[in-house]
């Protein structure tokens, strides 16, 4: 086998890791799923550390014949130093340090939501097809990642693209953050379950009043909004709206070729993906000015079996 | 005199052309502020050369004497060509080559706001002091510009920072552009006016109603809103929210070292930079990551008497 001719992707979650293993022309060998034990950061090491085993194992290869593992990670990450990752219990931790050590091999660590949009710029557009483009996730939390000039933009802070807790109304619900109506309070999945909650206990009717609010999902809430619940659909078409909204902040403050949508919620295809295709539908009928901004090419959604944070991990190398 | 050691620098408006002739150190030389006369594009140009001219005859300088001609215009500006102005009647207008031919200079012309931007950057914090820069002009319009690792970031389609058509609130009412409750139609000087003749004319009481609606101005909404009437205070209010929020869009969005405020709107120091500076400090005491992505020191108000655009167009050579 020839030497340093692998590169691992990962995409680290608080519940789970994703991961491939790719030749040196980005064919995929391999790929795995595993939990991620999140209860120290010792844990999460070794969960990573065990995903990246299972990589090699699975395709008979000893870490020589690395060239790079690239890791994506919720959380603020600076020079290869998680500064902060809630999920993962990492605060100032030397990831990409301590990875190097484990496998000698070099490691990229950067954050989960900025690599996916890397891993759909190479993967969908092939790089230089086009040259600006973001990346719109919206799951438990929401966030984006830009793609300007071929590169990815990060900001003084790293944290370019973090636009969940912009107060989008401030009559809103209270989010996590400690504000009022920030985006994620309206149209994450976290956001959308605690509003239908809220909703729940003050009594209104709903189909969701069968369910024990403290275990109520989001694939739930969308069901109900299908089925024709009218709190369900409320509260689907206010996220919606939200959602156009960002799209619409990063179309305009960009002036991208493309805004991808993804995360857990859009990738819903029955019901919120409509909703926002609807949203954006109505704006350009009301103006010519969005239609031109906003044409229905301009908006892609990935495969349903893409997972652009493994690729874009992969990418680092 | 030496030869093309001199640049001119001109921000045109639809009501008005100012300039400034500097030096190669960036001294300036002279200043103008003349009309313009928007009734044709042929008006237009004479009145952009006439400006040039007083500018050259104000030092005694011949054509030869200058190393180039900046222009910023308020539209969308693609390599040199006007593709649309409105307010100019320009429409794929070739505006830099005509120019060049009558003042055989090097001549380059931008979209106003986003050569704005570049004047911050260049003349308040010297190029290399920071590397990320939003620039927010609240005017008769809203639009942004923004400077990412030195350089101005135009987009695809040189309408970076266009987002005063973003619909921020679709129960708002009705914008120049056909959408509804559009950034500007809440938040503009334009769209500030406009929401205060549509609640007088439904006959709301207030001060204002004193004043023919039809020559109604922001200055007097001001005016109105610092003697503390019900309803302007409310519209300067709502205005605030929303430039808050743009503001708020912009950090998250570009993750900038400093957003520095600007344009007619947001020159009044006295009612709606401090009605904005409120709704952020609100937001601050809030949320940790609120004060955490929007301290203080990150928000530039310009001095009184520095126009951005005309240093940004001198900047252009």
């Amino acid at each position: 086998v020839a030497q340093r001719a692998f590169v691992i992707g990962l995409d680290v979650g608080g519940t789970k890791i994703e991961g491939i293993l790719v030749d040196k022309a980005k064919n995929q060998v391999a790929a795995c799923r595993a939990a991620m034990d999140a209860t120290s950061v010792e844990r999460v090491v070794e969960s990573i550390a065990a995903a990246i085993q299972t990589l090699l194992d699975s395709a008979n290869l000893m870490q020589e014949s690395l060239a790079g593992i690239g890791v994506g990670i919720p959380g603020q990450v600076l020079e290869g130093v998680v500064h902060l990752a809630v999920n993962l219990k990492m605060e100032r931790y030397p990831l990409e340090e301590e990875l190097t050590r484990r496998f000698a091999s070099p490691v990229r660590v950067e954050n989960d939501v900025r690599i996916a949009a890397l891993g759909v710029y190479q993967r969908l557009f092939g790089a230089g097809q086009i040259r600006h483009l973001a990346y719109l996730s919206v799951g438990t939390g929401i966030s984006a990642g830009v793609i300007l000039d071929g590169r990815l933009h990060r900001g003084v802070g790293g944290m370019a693209g973090e636009i969940g807790h912009v107060q989008v109304d401030p009559r809103g619900a209270r989010c996590g953050c400690g504000a009022y109506g920030c985006l994620e309070a309206f149209a994450s999945g976290s956001g959308m379950v605690a509003s239908a909650r809220k909703a729940l206990v003050e009594g209104r009717p709903s189909v969701l009043a069968e369910i024990d609010p403290s275990i109520l999902t989001t694939h739930q809430l969308f069901a109900a909004a299908a089925g024709g619940d009218t709190l369900a659909g409320e509260i689907v078409k206010t996220a919606a709206r939200y959602i156009s909204q960002a799209l619409q902040w990063l179309v305009m403050g960009y002036d991208v070729e493309r805004v991808a949508l993804g995360g857990g919620v859009l990738r819903s295809r029955d019901v919120m993906t409509p909703a926002v295709l609807r949203a954006i539908q109505r704006l350009r009928e009301s103006s010519l000015l969005a239609a031109h901004m906003l044409p229905e090419d301009k908006i892609v959604l990935l495969p349903e079996d893409f997972n652009p944070g493994v690729w874009g991990a992969a990418g680092l190398i």
